[in-house]
Formats: structure tokens, C-alpha cells, sequence
């Protein structure tokens, strides 16, 4: 907000609405050193916005030093001005920091995506083993995942972080004919774009970025899941990185909690009840709204602070996992060759059939199960399969290298946009 | 879920996975008339999902006709493409109605931003008339609105609405080699692009959607709001537009209610809870989400249902808005001046300073209530305003037309998209 | 809505306000199979609710017998009345509903949990085994959620479901003096408490219906997520019933789909969204609301068959719970005996402190996981814990059985409620 | 938290699991000041929760002044018992203020409803003038709904604010055979209740809570935006109190903004989306919940405090209410007599039938609003109306205090709580 101001009055001293002497003392005095903070807050509250006390502070401040630059203050502006253009600058920020983050995340899952491109393991679905896939195959989706958000974070930076001033009701009548030259030097001054109209209670922008971060956040808990899922006693095929003190339990010594995959899903649980706020605040009425408008305040920066700590949290899992390989393939083997039904009944449906291979593939699944026998075995013990397929083809039924069907070229599909690095 | 069962089969045997003959089966036999919709309904709630029963149905349908081809219905997709790919086609469909009721309700309010662009009225800032302003600048910010929404969901259409077909796990397994050249040709049949990946457990695509949409409910909130706030008896400046049986009251008989700004009001407040929903929805588990998946079944239907309502309600409302030009200018005149407050003081900021000019324009606002006197008199009485201004100059700052700043290039920016036809 | 409008007449005639045979007709009348729903539905949208058209319609029918009857439709009532009442009279029979299948759910568990008081099972907390425990324990725990929730609807069909009758302000205007003795006779006739005063924009007795439904829901959740959890490939504890064509794939043959948790799971993503909605609805403006109450419509009748449906699929689930207890033992030992670092940790907290003993077993925990060994190879091998314990005492604090704390005690408190059925 | 474990110790030798001595110094370490709380804020990021650095930091604090003691420090319990018990404590204190400013809040509307029982001004459905009603009744319909929430929070108190005492995973197992009976020693110790079971992934009691302080959130949110309704410059019925910087523009010297109001609708707006989360966060996995659990933690607190908030603001608002009757009583003029539109039909129903009557007022007043008449002058030359009513009682109909229906015993039947105070 203080650098709104200075640098309006800059915008102001150069169009000629206000004297450069003013505008000087008015950029010295926007120094947060210069302001107690704790004052303004305490002020708010009656204000009823934090612009208030503090273009007040501001006013005092400069007028401390120049008694004729005090009038010029804050000129031409409203409240809504200052909070906004400053929220803008926040968030530019903010998703410089969010954008850097999402780089390293997006490269530590390339990395591991090439590097498991061959690492066979179950896939699965509504929890159960479906079919064999690879960790390669199942990270690259999040690469995909990642990089859409970017994209949608560069047009939002783009798009949405746009200058806010429009004085008191959105036409810039306190600066009279010369509201728009303000307009164009102010974001000049800032680096910002300059909307067609002020924004004031047209809140789609904000609400855009909160989408995207929603979007982001699912992401990572989504990332966050999968992993402490994986990483279950049971299953064990991945765990966070092990660390002095992380993850440990006030009581049991032996455990390693998945505390990265927390905060991610943790966030992934909070921010979509903060997106509904943001949509529900955005119908604003007339010029300025009234408790929405404030109800915007902590709950975008919370959302901010969210995305950013999921992130940073699944970065180091990202960069630190322990993949347990052997684990994997040893899961491959757990369903007694049931994994492998499906690839029993293509082989089958061309020549028996879809629904009869699908009927006769799940009748064996079911002997299989109640005589605690190999699906290959059962498989080999009736004569119509061995009669299509032949034993051999019944052995390389149960070979997971060779039912992974396109994951390989979805792999490099999806890290096209990430060359190899060059050693 | 049957076009893409139809068009699956005939790419299928146009890239020679399946036989011509049995695709063309298969491709006649989908036809929804030819299933008992509600059996297939019952079936679904133990299945798990809905197209499980229906395959099941279309496999029996084509087996009536040719035994071969049964075998080749659903060949290599999961219940997950036929049921993400429909939903994507009904999207599409949907987003082509959406987006031209958008265009309507654009050009009604571009219609009457143009007409209404000198057209005074108080403009509001926490329900309080704050300054005055137009009706043009008024509507004018929501054609800017629209118009981005408009934007979005055109990039929407197109990064959004892809193919998904995967096979149980999304590597394509059930298709061998073939699973891209399936894919390529499904997607050709359909009009719609391949990603990079399947997407059975990465949402985002269908929450941006589902965001925009979201937007835009909350874009027609505020529109409806505003509208229903100006439509109060003590207010009266716009009224929707009058129709038989349209807003009235089972007791009342004066009563005319702003019926469609309740439509768009209702769907501003259930949208945001459902967007939040797709949210929380879209972090599904490993390869196939449990529970997860099935939330979004209805929300994301019940979203776009619910901005094509709100839609079609505003339309109605923006194309016929009953406007009263003449009470709005009155009400400029119900504060004996003091919406010309802010004029006051910005004359005298440059001479006096900003602060002081705040304090004596405050001062005198208090007296013009409590001596129930125009603010014009009380300050043409205060000898310090007269010496600064002058009283020709004090009376024009009461005139409304004098202090609407850039309202009217505002307008212009603001419509710039949108050329003046010729007669 | 019908019955309300019967009931007001006969309530009205019983006061004495309209003729008797007239409420004769009216009552007559009010049967939903003269109606012609479509119709209604269809006027509804430029009438702005549903009783509008209602009324309208049942007062041509009342005209069609008796011309004089006819103005005694609706008398003294507003749209409101109805609609409230209506969907309070029925909540009532859907509270009896859920009630009645809560009480199944309840006895089920009751018994599994009686059943499995014994049944030694790891217990989890972060997804990693910690510690035994039993399914018993686990079962009580939602015995004990369930019954307060029935301890919730119980009050609020007392609390929350009374009468709605106010007329067009809520001043029972229309009935001149004998408002409130209408109001009396009409909840003696629909068998409903007055309230204080009307409801109609103070919702709060609907939002604590749909709050404490949003919290069953919840506990259906977690039961559903429990037991997917338990049903993974990798555990295997615990599967819902089997069934011919439950929880199939359209493509796997092997799978049996946890589609009763799924259910409880998708209802559990779903309801917070439409609880918050029904929070936000509520803020309704003046005498009646435009757009938030509305907004109510469909909001709560989706979370009562949201509820309804997540409970009728865990009774099947609960009711057909396939426990493994051999797998559950047996996923007892998979940890080398780490799941009882903790008994060994209080073992040796009395004498060499706790903060040494978790040093110590934290070390023992490590040894174990380096050298693949059990954890009570390692523990005897260490002369410090031999000489504190002996090696009797040892193997003792690896027998599930001993580490059970107060399980059994905690269950029957849990259980107190629901005594054991004579046979 | 340090409360939780200082009770703990003292709990524990009072049953004798640990020596009193040692429960001595551990209670006297259990004092925040020494503490060095940012640098456990900074441990728990890798811990994955607060309660690990803490209890760390007091077994460092109590080692250093006997080391014995040091090994009895959070004894047989877990994380979570610490966490949630200090959650409860907390609870408890925030519920005594809670309550304390809901009483005075109530007790100023009581006082308001009273003194306002027989202030004229219009009810107002849909936004739009209705009937004729008194401030009384609309005030007393706040108090009846803030009489429902203090009966829900004292409930709530005694059946939500219980101790958590389960240790690792629930069962108590660190305590043997004496959990129990060190559960109840310590909940008498800190003054709670002992549930049946710990409640570790059961957490209906919280979502309790949260849902409550929404619904009253959303009471204050409806009553703030009423008055802000009210006090609409074009309205003028109702202001917040005046006081200096209350309410003021940063460029707007007239300006006297709703700030209280903006308070408590900015709390309704966000309150419902952080319900939601606690909704959401609830379905917690097994023993101990992940990422779930971790979501509660800043939500409800956030929740509590909202609810606080808007609170205090509230009761400032209706401590201080700057009511304008006169304004009330000349807005019911407003309409030209309409707003008596249902006097008159309810008046002609009894002899002309509802439905005509209805038609016949309806023609009326399209004659008045068209003929800028007033409906009492039109009906008078009525000949029909004449014949059934004579002029007197037409005259009587647009008697707002003859419309009033049951206001006065409606206001009489909520406030009968709240005796009259004798002077």
C-alpha cells in the first residue's frame, strides 16, 4: 500500500496534478520503517479498512516535513485503491516465489519419471490392484498436471494483476479530466497493466487466481496422497526421505509419518472451502461492497500461504523419495497373477469373444481365489485357453514388462515440453 | 457414452484393432432408444457406476443382432472413458448454449450502456451514496466482465474438452501397441483433441471449468443483486421488466417481484459450494478414484445447469430493464448535496490541502444534517470556501454532470470490443 | 404443500374464520393427483415459487365445485407458508426414514463389534501400523458417533421441525385477531409445535438439521474409508459383501469394488459443500429473502437423500462386513515386531526413564529395519534391556494380547447403550 | 496444552503410576514463560505436529532440574490427547466469552424490541415493501434465534468439551490396566467430562461446535445486513451509532459507513466455507487421521474467532441503534397505499371471494401506480368496494396500526425469557 501511494504520487507529480516537490516528500515518508503498525491495525477495526489509518499515518507523516505536501497525499484515490493496487503487488510476488517452486517440483517428478520410466508396479483402482503400470507413467501425469498450472498461473500474471484505481465511485472524478493520464503513469510506475475499467466490485480477477491455486493445491494433495498411500506398512513402495526428527511420533519409536503428504493434503482440504469464499465475497454491491468486500481480506493470502507450503512441502518429498523398487514388483506378485486378468481376457476376446473371455477370464479368477492357486496355473488347466493361446502365450500373459501398453510413449508425451539436460 | 461407444468402435476398425462389419454393429445398436434407461439406472448403484450396466446392455443389444461383434463392444476402454468422454461431449454441447446466451445477455447490456452512458445516478459504496455516476459505467463494468468470462471459456473449450481414453490403468494396455493410433482416430471421429495423457485421476481440466463457471454465476449475483437493490420501493431507479404472472405474490396484490434477479441470486449462492466440491472431489487415489469420482457426477451437471439458468434469468431481466432515468436523478437529490461532497473537497485540496479540505467539507456535511440545509449553502456561507472558490464556482460543484471524471471513456474502453452497428 | 393448504382450511373453519364447507371442498380438493405437476412446475419460473401456481391451481379446482369455497383458498396465508411447511412436515417423514435405517446400522456394528472384541487388528494412525488394537474398539467408536448423532436428529425433529405460518410480513396480518389461534389449530391438526414466532427468515432450524445430517454423513465417510482402506490388495482385512455384479469392472474380471464405501465416500465429499451453502442461504434479507431463500430449494432435500443413500450403502456394507482375522494377525507380524516398539519403550520407561527408553528403542527400531531382524532379536541382544526385563518378560511384550490397555473396558462402555439381545 | 500435561503428572501420581514428586516438578515446568515458543513453532514443520517439539522441550526443562522426572514427562499418552484436550480448554474459555457477549448482545435487542414493540415501518419481502410491521416484532425474531443458539451452546459445552485421553492408538495401551482410571483423575482435575471412548478420528463433537458458532454467525450476518438495508441513504430507517472515525471515507467527508454490520456479514461469508473444511477434515483415516486432522487446526480457532468478532461488532450496533421512526412511518407513505394492498383484499374476501378480490386490488393499484394515485382514493370510487365496505372502513384499512395482526403477542411469546426488569 505504501508503495501504491509513493508511487501515485509520483504518477500525480509527473502528469502535473501535483507538485514534484510534494510527491518527493510523499515517496520519502512511504517507508514502513516509518509506521506503527499496530496503531493502524488497532485503528481498523472503527475505520473499517486498514487504507484509512494508514494514509492517515502517512498524512501526519509527510506533514511532519512538509506542511504543503500533506494535502497531496493519496490524491484523487480511495481506500480501495490503496488495498487493492498493494494486494496486486502481493501477488505478483507471491507467484514469482510460487512459480520458482513449481519449476523445482516440476523438475524433481521429471527427473523421477525418467528415472522410473521401467520401474514396474501395480496400478490401481478404487484401491484395489487393477493392472500392472510404472512409477514413470503415474509421475509423468503429474508433470502434465504441473505444467498446466503454470501456464495458467503466466496468463493469470498476465491477466489478472492489473492496476486498481478509480477513486471514490469508480469514475476517477477527483482527478477530473486527467484520471486516465494518472491511471497510465501510475502503472507505468508499477509495472502493472491499466484494466479498461477499475475493478472495484468486479472481483472475477481475484477470484481466477484463487481458482488456479485451488487447482495447484488438489494437485499436490493429490501427489501428497498417493505417496502416503504407497508408503503404508502394507504397501511400502515409497516413502517421504528420511530426516533427523521428521515424521517421528511423541510415543512410538519406530514410526516415519508421511508429514510432507500432510501439509499437502492438509492444504487440499482447507482451500477449497477458501475458493468458495472468494466466489461467494466476488457479488459485491453497486461501487463498493459491504462485508464482502472485507471477507476477501485474510482469505486470498490464506490461500496464497496454503499453495505455497503445499508446494514447498512436496518438493522435498518430490526431491528426496525413496523409492522401494523391489517392493513394487513384489506387490506385482500379491494377487496370485489376478493382476493380470485383464490381459488374459484381451488375449482371449478376438477369438472367443469379449464377453465370453471376460466370463470364462473371471470364473478362473474366482477358482484361483478359493484354491489359493496362480491364475497362470488355472489358466494352464483349461483346455479352451490352452487351445487358443497355447502355454507359451499363457506364460508371457503373466510377464508385466509386457503388458504396459502405451506408457512408455505417454511417458516422453508428457515430458516432451523438459528436455534431457545435457551432462 | 454411446457416441463414444459408437465412434471407439469405428476407430477401432479404421485403424484395424476390430473388424469393419462388427464396429458397424456396434455403431447402429448405439442408439438410446434402444435401452430401458431406468433398468440400467438400478444396475448402477451396486455396479458402482453407470456404464457398466450400459455396455452390458449395448453388449447384449449388438449379441441380438451379431454374435461376432458382441465381442468387440467396449473393446480396450475402461468405464471411466465412456463416462469422462461423454461427460466432455456434454460440456461441449453445454458450452455452446452458455456461450451463446452470453453473447445475448453482452449485446443487451451493451445496448444499454451505450443508451444509459449519460444517464446520472447516485453511484454506492457501502449502500451509501457515496458520489454520482452513470448507468453506462454502471453496466458497462459488467460488459468487461462478461467478456473475460467469454474468454475464458473459449480458451476453456479448448484446452479442456479432450479425449480421455486410457484402459483400466491409462496406459492403454488393453490395445497393445495400438492405444495412440486408437486414440488419434477416436479423437478425429469425435472433434475433440488427444492430451498428452489420460487424465482418469488428474481433475484439473474439469475444475477449470467448473471455476469459470463459477465466476460467471458470481458475475450474474451481482448483476441480479444490484438490479434487486435498485428495483427497492424506497430506491425504485429499475424494475425488471413487467409480464403477466411474472413476480407477483399469492396475497399481495402490488407486488412486483425481481424474479429473475432471484434466479441469478440463488445460483450465486449454491455455485461456490459446489466448486468447492469439484475440489475437494479431484483428489482421487492412484489410477481410479473411490468415492471422489462419483462426487463430481452431479455437482459439475448442477453447476453448468445452474450458470445456464442464471444466465438465461439475466437475459431477460438486461433485455428488458425497466429504467427510471428520472427517479434515479432524483435520488442525487436526496441528500441535500452531500453527494457533491467529495467535489467540495477536491476544489479546495490544491489551496487549503487535502486534510484541511477533509475536515472543513466533514464539518460542514455535519451541519447541512443537523440544520436539515444543503451542503451548496452551508458552504456558500463559510467565508473561507467563498474567498477560495467563488459562488459561481461553489454551484457548479453541485452539478452532477460536472463530476463524473473518465465515466464516459471509461464506457468506451470498456466496449471497445464491441463496434456501434450501422442502421 | 396440499396438506398444509387441507389443514389450514380445516384449522380456519375450526376457528371459525371460513365456512366449514368450505374447508370441506378445499380439503377435498387438495389431493395431488388433480394436479398437473408439469404445469405447476412450469409457471413456477416467472411466478417466482412453487405455491404460486399451487394455490392458483387448487383454486380453479375449489372454484370448479364450489364457487364460494374458492376464496377461502390460501386464506390468510402467504407462499412461504406452504412451501416451509411443506418441506417441514417432509423432513419429518425422511427423518423417520433415516432413522430407522441408523438403528440398523447401529445394531450391525453393535454386533461386529461385540463379535470382534477380540479380533486383534494393527492399529493405524498416519496411514503406518502403530500399535494393536482390536476391531472391536474400532467398530465401538462408530456405535458411539452414530448414537450421538441419533441423539441429534432425536432433538432436532423436536426443536427444529415446528410450523410455519406467518403471512405476507409474518404478522399474521391477513388473520386479524385470530393469528395465533389459527396457528394452534393448524399444528394440532399437521401435529406440529408453534414456534415463538415465524421462521421465515430465520433459518437456523433448518441449517441445525442439515449441519447435524452433514455430520452423520461425515461419520459414514470415514466408516467407508476405513473399510476401502482395509479392502486394498496390499491389507486384505476386511471386504463388503460379495454379490453377483457388485463391484465389478467393465473390464477387469478379478475386481470387487468397494461400492458401498464409494457411496458413503462420494456423499461425505458432497454434503460440506451444500452445509455451507444452507449457512450462507441463511442470511436472508428483511421479511423474506430473495435469492438465498431460494437457494435452499434443492440444497436440502440433496443433503437428506446424500445422507439416505450413504446410509442405506454402509447398513449393506456393515451388515455382510467380510472380516479376514487371519489376515489381520497376520499383518500383525509384518513389521519385525515393530508395531510394539511402544510396549517395549513403557517396559523400560520405570526404570531407565522414558526419554532413554524412547532413545533406546528408537536404536533397537533402527537395528531392526538395517538387518531386517525382529525387533525382540534385537532387544534380547542388548544387555541393558535384558538386565532390566529378563528375556521372559521380553517375549511377553510382543504378545498382541497383552497390549491392548483398556480395549475391552472402553468397548463395553461404548456398547452400555445397547444391551446384549436374550436368546 | 501445558495445562493438559501438568494434569497429566498430577493425574497420574494421584492413581500412582508415576511418583508424586516427580508429577510435582513436571507441573511446575508446565509454565508457558519458559518456553521458548518460536523455536517449537519451527520444529514442528519437520515433527509433523505441535505437541512433539513441546513435550520435547518440557522433558528438557524438567531433566534439567531432576532427572528422574524427566522420564515420566507426557506419560502414556500421545500427541493428540495433548493436542485435542488443549483444544477443549481453549474451547471452554472461548465459550464463557462467547456467551458473555451473546447474553448482552440479546439483552440490547430485548431492551430495543421492547422500546421499538409499537415503531410503525415497513416489512419488506423480496426487497420490496410489503406489508406494515413494527421494529419490535422484526427485533424479537433476533432474539428468539439468539435464544436458540445460547440453548445450543450450553448443550454443546457440556456434551462437546470432553477429555481426549487414548494414547498411540486409542486403546490406552501405555497405561495398562489403570487408563481408566488415570482418564478420570485427570478430567477431574481439569474440570472435564470422561467420554466412553477417546475420540481421536470420531470428531462429530468439534464439527458440533463449528456448526453452531455458523449458524450464529449467520443470525449476526442477517442482522448486520438488515441494518445496513436499513440505513441505505434512500432508506434511512436505522444507522449504526455514531462515534468519531467510525465509519468515515478516506476521500468522502458525508460518509458513515456501516462498519459493524460489515463485520459481522464478512464473518457470514466466511464462516460457512471454514464449516465446510471442518466437515470435510472429519473423515479422518484409522487411528489417526492425516492431513485431515492437521486442517482442524487453524480452521476452528478461525471459526471461533469470526464468530467473536461479529459479534462484539454487533452488540456495539445494537447497544448504540440510532433508530429514525419518523423515517420509519414516512417510508410506509412511500407507495401511495399500496403496501395496504392485502388489507383491502383480505377486507373484500369474505364477500366477493379471495380470488376476486385479489383481482379487483391488483386493477386498483395498476390504476394507482399508472394514475399516480392513491390506492384509497381509487378504491373509494370503486362503486363495489363502496357497496361492501362504506368509506370508513376504507379509511380504516390504510390504518397501519389496524394491520399489525399478532405483532404485539408475537413479541410477547419470544421475549418471555426475558422478564421485564423492575426498576
Amino acid at each position: 500500500m505504501l508503495e501504491f501511494e509513493a508511487s501515485l504520487a509520483k504518477a500525480e507529480a509527473h502528469v502535473g496534478v501535483i507538485p514534484v516537490p510534494a510527491a518527493e516528500v510523499i515517496a520519502a515518508q512511504a517507508d514502513v520503517a516509518r509506521f506503527d503498525v499496530r496503531a493502524i491495525d488497532e485503528v481498523m477495526q472503527s475505520a473499517g479498512n486498514l487504507a484509512i489509518p494508514l494514509v492517515a499515518a502517512l498524512t501526519r507523516n509527510v506533514g511532519d516535513v512538509d506542511a504543503q505536501a500533506k494535502g497531496f497525499v493519496h490524491y484523487g484515490a480511495t481506500s480501495q485503491d490503496a488495498i487493492d493496487t498493494g494486494l496486486v503487488l502481493q501477488l505478483r510476488d507471491a507467484l514469482v516465489l510460487i512459480d520458482a517452486d513449481l519449476v523445482r517440483l516440476t523438475q524433481a517428478l521429471v527427473h523421477q519419471a525418467r528415472k522410473h520410466a521401467g520401474t514396474l508396479m501395480p496400478g490401481r483402482t478404487w484401491l484395489q490392484q487393477a493392472l500392472p503400470t510404472t512409477l514413470g507413467v503415474k509421475l509423468a501425469a503429474f508433470v502434465s498436471a504441473l505444467d498446466r498450472h503454470r501456464d495458467r498461473l503466466e496468463r493469470a500474471r498476465h491477466e489478472d494483476l492489473v492496476l486498481q484505481l478509480g477513486g471514490a465511485a469508480g469514475t476517477l472524478a477527483a482527478l477530473g479530466s486527467q484520471g486516465l493520464a494518472v491511471s497510465e503513469a501510475l502503472a507505468e510506475e508499477l509495472g502493472l497493466d491499466v484494466p479498461d475499467l477499475p475493478w472495484h466490485t468486479q472481483r472475477d480477477r481475484l477470484c481466477d487466481i484463487a481458482s488456479i491455486l485451488g487447482m495447484l493445491v488438489a494437485t499436490l494433495g493429490k501427489l501428497g496422497r498417493d505417496i502416503a498411500l504407497l508408503a503404508q506398512t502394507e504397501v511400502g513402495e515409497a516413502n517421504e526421505p528420511a530426516a533427523p526428527g521428521r515424521g517421528g511420533s511423541s510415543t512410538m519409536p519406530q514410526k516415519r509419518n508421511p508429514v510432507g503428504a500432510s501439509i499437502a493434503i492438509a492444504a487440499s482440504v482447507r482451500v477449497p472451502g477458501l475458493v468458495s469464499t472468494m466466489l461467494i465475497a466476488s457479488v459485491q454491491e453497486h461501487e463498493r461492497g459491504l462485508g464482502n468486500w472485507p471477507a476477501e481480506w485474510e482469505t486470498l493470502p490464506e490461500i496464497v500461504m496454503l499453495a505455497a507450503g503445499a508446494l514447498a512441502a512436496m518438493l522435498d518429498v518430490a526431491q528426496g523419495l525413496d523409492v522401494d523398487a523391489e517392493r513394487m514388483r513384489g506387490n506385482l506378485g500379491l494377487t496370485n497373477g489376478l493382476i493380470f486378468a485383464e490381459s488374459a481376457q484381451i488375449a482371449l476376446a478376438p477369438t472367443i469373444g469379449r464377453d465370453a473371455a471376460h466370463a470364462l477370464v473371471a470364473r478362473a479368477c474366482r477358482r484361483a481365489l478359493s484354491e489359493n492357486a496362480h491364475l497362470r496355473d488355472i489358466l494352464a488347466s483349461e483346455p479352451e485357453v490352452v487351445q487358443h493361446l497355447g502355454s507359451e502365450r499363457i506364460d508371457a500373459l503373466f510377464d508385466p514388462g509386457r503388458c504396459l501398453g502405451e506408457s512408455s510413449a505417454l511417458i516422453e508425451r508428457a515430458l516432451a515440453r523438459h528436455p534431457r539436460q545435457a551432462h
